[in-house]
């Protein structure tokens, strides 16, 4: 029988700006009485790689231009936010403010790709008042760092994976989805395949790596201080991989 | 510490039209020594109930209107499939066929509000040639009838939820959704919560179902036999709930 088991890493301490992240993790991971073994994922909420990297940012120290005020104006957003946004957006595809919010949404094409509410700029958990935060710079490198320092420590080859919660377009709720993988296929490529019944599988391809973050949205808390989620059972092999393989081309994107 | 564990219940046999699905499954469960606890929830591919139900289409029986006709023509589709696609839905959102596809997808409003590809009306893994299978007439109400069964063998309060597989429109790759639900919330609500930071958090409100439909893929395998998986260690409490809940409103989408 398939067994997969998702652990949650406990104490972990409040993230500041240069702290050695990889130390800090690891070390959490053998004070859980928890090694790791080949084969094993973890996961993590991009908010800890985001602070430890300083993407940080004091709207004290922010001035927004006509454009963020134009926007702020019409959906009743901090001007200094919208300009953040805008700095990490390549485009907008959608604003709105619907009569049930009492701040607008923007819909934004992150410069990484990823379309998401307000590029991925962040709020909670920021640590201070008056500060926001971003995605990392680069959350694949940022994961790869990761996994190259956890794999050697442990002795183990792991797959790492950073998280950030996203809406979509026609449900509600969110979900977390994969913006960094290090070694964790992006999806897993069922074509050629054949079911139960020899049928060929032409267009199945598991959005491995998103299953994964959505999983971890099962074990973590929003409110509490366990970022990092374990994984181990999974079916997968190590591969050279970036989150950049989920985001679906412009060219083929029908809703953009 | 937080564990959560998946067990894929193995040796399912195959499913046909009039079978007893609560009995099948409660016997696959205890079979593999396992048995039910308070607090557990079942997820299933939604096949396996679409089979029980006979929610499976000869495609010989099918006759294509002229609208099915012109989508199939344009889209290099089965006229009959697509007649059956149309029959399934409300509404065509997207038709196209990118320079990749062999066959064209129309991305639907299902009659029972969900928006996917090809009113979620499948080919694969229906036991036979030259049919389709469709979603269950009800899913809310067939979770409910096996969550009752269940519970009632078990003698334990489960929640169950039926999945389906979904593509999204900026990402690549597929994962479960919860189209069906019994016991099991929808989402989570965290408004009013507060973060670690004593931040009140006004719009996280986790997609709990289709974090555990989502989930459930890392054990299944379209081409397995293991559509059904066992989720114990979750922090979650039993509500009246309906897959309705995830379905954003008309009003308030944006990219339909």
């Amino acid at each position: 029988m398939h067994t997969l088991s998702l652990h949650a890493i406990p104490n972990i301490p409040e993230i500041k700006p240069g702290d050695d992240l990889a130390v800090i993790l690891g070390d959490a991971i053998e004070a859980a009485g928890l090694s790791l073994q080949d084969g094993d994922v973890l996961t993590s909420a991009h908010k800890i790689f985001s602070k430890a990297e300083g993407r940080i940012v004091n709207l004290a120290d922010v001035t927004p231009s006509e454009e963020a005020q134009g926007y702020a104006n019409e959906l009743n957003k901090d001007p200094r936010k919208v300009e953040v946004i805008l700095q990490e957006s390549t485009r907008v595809v959608r604003h709105f403010k619907r009569p049930t919010q009492n701040e607008g949404t923007m819909i934004c094409e992150h410069r990484l790709g990823f379309i998401s509410a307000n590029a991925a700029v962040d709020e909670s958990n920021s640590g201070a008042d008056e500060t926001l935060i971003l995605l990392p710079e680069d959350p694949d490198a940022s994961a790869a760092r990761m996994q190259e320092a956890l794999s050697k420590r442990f002795n183990a080859q792991i797959g790492f994976a950073i998280t950030d919660t996203f809406g979509r377009p026609w449900r509600l709720g969110q979900v977390n989805v994969a913006v960094g993988l290090a070694g964790v296929p992006a999806t897993i490529k069922e074509q050629g395949n054949s079911d139960a019944h020899g049928r060929l599988l032409s267009v199945t391809e598991p959005a491995f790596a998103d299953e994964l973050a959505a999983a971890s949205g099962l074990v973590i808390s929003k409110a509490g201080q366990t970022p990092v989620v374990l994984f181990r059972g999974l079916n997968w092999s190590f591969e050279a991989s970036s989150a950049q393989d989920l985001i679906r081309s412009k060219k083929e994107d029908m809703f953009r």
